[in-house]
């Protein structure tokens, strides 16, 4: 008979290739009148099924790694704040396969209207300027909108049919431990958690102190990614569980922060505003563009939402006598808002939320603890104004980064106990750094709204390219590997943004098989997969065309590098290898290239999608993807991209052996 | 106690509004162990639910005209064999909302490689030249492929929830009857089908003789919009069905055609192909590119498919010794190809489907009978070879062409008996003509694959744009109104292809609220609103800004259109009015305008996307709409677009009387 699970006395747990006959967890069903329920035993527990847990759980669609997601919300979010979506962000849910719908739904941010007091003398806000939303180096629209349910229930329905990932909602878990003593091996389970069913009372869901119309679960909707139906006493679920790894992904409250002892740094700062989604009744003729008033007695942010809305960050009585968010009524945020629209009217249609919030801005001193057995994400371990959109962004993105993390480590492909810690480590040295920076820019952002400045729009369009990643470079680590003999992270060593630890810059180029265009971020969806990628030049030459065909014979056939690049059974190899070339696609026969560039399998043919041509599309026009990365077309190089989309190392085109050394260096087979 | 409708005893039965107590109909459930169930009184009985039949019920989401579409099929169709869609075709997907989703799944045809033999009289085929698949005069791709099955998926998926809308597999019409005596009546149910259910032998599924691999339904899976189970015993639904209209869309063996003793005139032709999808082992080079193989025995049309397929069509022995398609084995058209695309090799890796044929040039004798109470659509009405893609494109377009203007008639929108027929007989009078002019092109593209012709390419070009609809133009007719004073169709009186009877060609313009980049016809949705489109012209200027004001002035107080373009309640207009100017944005306050352009609503605010710029956007460069449709800045026009977006009128700007002319002559209200 298996013996219970107690909370606070941490045992450790061996799945079933180690497990003893005296394992105290049993694969087997018990029948629940004989006995308490064993611990059921997950790969992966996540707390908190919001962007940042969802995310995370997306990246284990397709594999066998069990996952359990757990939130006390009784189900998906009916409504949540956050809207923005940075094209970095979209880049991942491309990569997730739910980009259409994604896109589809969201509205474009095009412009920027700064209004400001009359040069005159005069009263009211004139405008003074429009922006084009347009960052040159993206090359592509910088920020959409969809409001967070909908953002929440893409990525949702995503996971649902995959049999490995349940998601229990009204569920908490009210204790934890974890056995330190069995941390360094691999198939363990040293994290104990248990869990309680919550009885939701529908007008808390939402943790934040909004005094305002809040819309809630009308609904206490249960999904189980295992059966699909809502659980009954007999097949009820256990709630004693064991499992390898925790994720706390749940919220600024978090409360696996507080069981790991994680404190937040930072502090409150003096700005006060009142937050406002309305309908509005407005002669307001940039009603629709995203704003900037700035008038003498602060700066709104107007932010143009779906369904009609409008949001408005409205400053109340900043300087002075700041008041108490909760003292704040609605009123007096319209007031204060109308006082700066003036001559405009602001009259108040309909009012789906509002609130009134002192801005913290607050980093966790940890992302990960326990030997990298328990890791928080998102909200839960930074806070800061919502005005740059980056809470849903960045909550979405530390997900993204973690999660690959997480899936090669689950899925044995790192051979050693020290390469996985190295690895999952990285998750904390890489960001914790943008939580950090974040709260830097925030600051000064938050100054951009207390007095107007003189470069407002010079600082708006660098603020733009902050918010959505594009100085994002991770340290060096395993992941992130420098060129041999260099030590140091140097952006003059090599060209533009095609640097080790830097998101691959996105680019255009046509697949060679069919001329059809595409995106490159889009063609990296997330199965973990890392790419070599062979930026091989104009392979017409024919100098070009013999080294890209060594390199290709070298992948195919290098003792350490074979078994990934091209497994013998028909399972997804480890790294993908894509060649990008520059020369006119008739002169390139892609059958006469190496087999590692188009495998070829019995149960679906060739694989004619991995390699591209840097050329004119037939309707698309020229990505011109070699001048955009600054790549020589005769030298060529070779990049090794994360399954995450960020660069692992660049190498000279014929480098085979910084290949090898890269993955050597993450010890992954 | 309610008598039941015998077949070959046709009644007329009357709705709610004008029933009697005698009614043989009730609307009221009856026991049905008491007595036979009385007949189920829908507005809308479709025959048919593969691409025409789904096309046309995506007409009547969000009405409550009452939808029944049978088929003897025992689900949805697992594997069709359509893949080609047109641009014109994903136009009404984009209308149906559904253009995302279809666009995603599907793949782009770039380019078009054409084959011949050897100039210098060596053996075997070499590449002759390459053709971009580009149309200008559309501005986007001409062409994706998605397969069939995937089409009905997304088209079934957007009416599932509506529940004005059921749809009965594994039944079939047995018996029809049509009430002449009041098909002149409004509101009346004069066609009587008796159904029955179909026990579905799954071997047959597949009306085509064909003698290949099939996919079949696996499981008898019923959808049933109005409450999704299965009905049992005690809910079945009534085999008698009461119906307004029948529409055919039951394929080329058409059931309903043969009741409605519609002839199809034509022939069959002296061409025998066979048609093969596989997944191919071989090593040419254009094996994804749609290519054209012409050897000395005959021309090959290869075109690649999803999942790593493609498709060939294999002209087998024509000329002399014509094979009966049934004799053909699949190793008989095999070799012929290898004999073409020789000396390239063509192994075969699966066979999902192949077939052989020949072809049938067939166009009925009428597409509706009974006074306009039935109507024939698509494969039912006309055959011919699949090879220009034009079976499920046609078939859609021809829906599309009749579903709108039933849901006018079924929504009580057109208000005389005769006004209800002139409209409702356009379908035969639009859709035959572009039926008879498919069978001329095909039989001319069929003599291209008979006989290598010397300009090849250019009509190849030109077949592209036929089989795309861009030269169709419908003629006139009360939807369709020439000019005052003009009765004669005429390209050279009236610009480029903004004409009467022809698709609105798309553009690309922007917001003028938020500068979001559209095309037109994204925007157009199928709501089954006409809208008046307005190119205003330069509205900084006073001249065309007063201009503008006064026409909207008036369309907001015409006594005959005031109610449908500004209805008092909260339901949406019946036309839509729309500006498209060429004023730079920030010179035009969109508040300022008349409220017709920009109007509001208590319960959702304004709506501020009725007004459009000819502008530059931030991110996709300039649509140039004015230029595109070569209209005059200074001058402008207003044209009246159809719900289907084919244009009814093209009037001077300010021409208010001919917009009225158009609706009165409509008669609608």
């Amino acid at each position: 008979m298996p013996t219970l699970q107690v909370p606070g006395t941490p045992r450790c747990v061996h799945d079933k290739h180690h497990a003893s006959t005296a394992s105290p967890c049993s694969d087997y069903p018990i029948l629940h009148n004989m006995s308490p329920p064993a611990s059921t035993k997950v790969d992966l527990l996540i707390v908190g099924a919001g962007p940042a847990g969802l995310a995370l759980a997306n990246w284990f669609r397709g594999t066998n790694i069990k996952v359990l997601i757990v939130d006390k919300k009784p189900g998906p979010t009916p409504r949540g704040q956050a809207e923005g979506l940075k094209s970095t962000t979209n880049e991942i849910f491309d990569s997730y396969g739910i980009g259409p719908q994604v896109t589809a739904e969201s509205w474009r941010l095009e412009e920027i209207a700064c209004w400001g007091t009359r040069k005159d003398g005069g009263e009211g806000i004139v405008r003074e300027q429009v922006i084009p939303d347009r960052v040159a180096e993206l090359g592509k629209p910088r920020e959409t909108m969809l409001q967070q349910s909908r953002v929440e229930h893409h990525m949702l329905h995503n996971i649902l049919s995959h049999d490995n990932i349940e998601i229990r909602y009204s569920t908490a878990p009210i204790s934890v431990d974890v056995d330190t003593s069995c941390v360094h091996e691999a198939d363990t389970f040293p994290v104990s958690v248990s869990l309680e069913k919550v009885t939701t009372n529908t007008n808390t869901t939402n943790g934040d102190t909004t005094n305002g119309t809040n819309c809630h679960a009308t609904n206490g909707h249960h999904i189980n990614g295992q059966n699909g139906h809502q659980p009954n006493e007999h097949d009820a679920p256990s709630d004693m569980i064991s499992a390898k790894y925790i994720v706390g992904c749940d919220g600024a409250r978090s409360w696996l922060r507080k069981q790991l002892d994680v404190s937040l740094e930072g502090d409150l700062t003096d700005s006060v505003f009142g937050v406002v989604d309305l309908v509005p009744k407005s002669n307001f003729p940039d009603i629709r563009r995203v704003c900037y008033l700035r008038a003498a007695s602060g700066t709104i942010l107007l932010v143009p939402r779906s369904n009609k809305e409008v949001r408005m960050y409205i400053p109340v009585e900043s300087g002075t006598a700041l008041p108490d968010p909760k003292d704040l009524t609605f009123d007096r945020v319209m007031d204060a808002a109308r006082k700066i629209i003036a001559p405009y009217t602001m009259e108040v249609g309909s009012v789906s939320w509002w609130s009134a919030y002192r801005v913290r801005q607050r980093v966790g001193n940890h992302f990960s603890r326990l030997n990298e057995r328990a890791f928080l994400v998102g909200d839960a371990v930074h806070t800061h104004s919502p005005k740059a959109g980056q809470g849903m962004n960045t909550s979405i993105q530390d997900a993204y980064n973690l999660g690959w993390k997480l899936r090669l480590t689950l899925r044995g492909k790192v051979r050693s106990s020290g390469a996985r810690q190295d690895l999952l480590r990285t998750y904390e040295s890489e960001r914790r750094p943008v939580a950090l920076d974040l709260i830097a820019f925030d600051k000064g952002f938050l100054k951009l709204f207390a007095a107007p400045s003189a470069q407002f729009d010079t600082e708006i369009l660098q603020a733009l390219k902050f918010t959505t990643g594009l100085s994002i470079r991770y340290p060096p680590s395993c992941a992130v590997q420098l060129p041999k003999g260099i030590e140091q992270l140097g952006p003059s060593l090599l060209k533009a943004d095609l640097v080790p630890g830097k998101r691959l810059p996105d680019f255009r180029v046509v697949y060679q098989a069919d001329g059809v265009p595409t995106w490159m971020h889009k063609r990296l969806s997330a199965t973990g997969q890392f790419r070599v990628m062979i930026f091989a030049g104009d392979i017409s030459d024919s100098t070009a065309s013999k080294r890209l065909h060594d390199v290709g014979k070298y992948l195919g056939e290098s003792k350490s590098l074979k078994h990934v690049v091209m497994p013998q059974s028909e399972q997804e190899p480890l790294v993908e290898v894509l060649v990008v070339h520059c020369a006119e696609r008739d002169l390139v026969d892609l059958l006469a290239l190496p087999e590692v560039y188009r495998p070829w399998s019995d149960e679906s043919g060739y694989d004619f999608w991995r390699v591209f041509a840097d050329v004119e599309s037939v309707h698309d026009g020229h990505g011109k993807a070699y001048e955009r990365l600054e790549i020589d077309r005769q030298v060529g190089c070779t990049v090794v991209v994360r399954p995450d989309g960020y660069i692992g190392a660049v190498l000279e085109v014929d480098d085979v052996e910084g290949v090898e050394r890269y993955f050597e260096g993450m010890n992954v087979s």
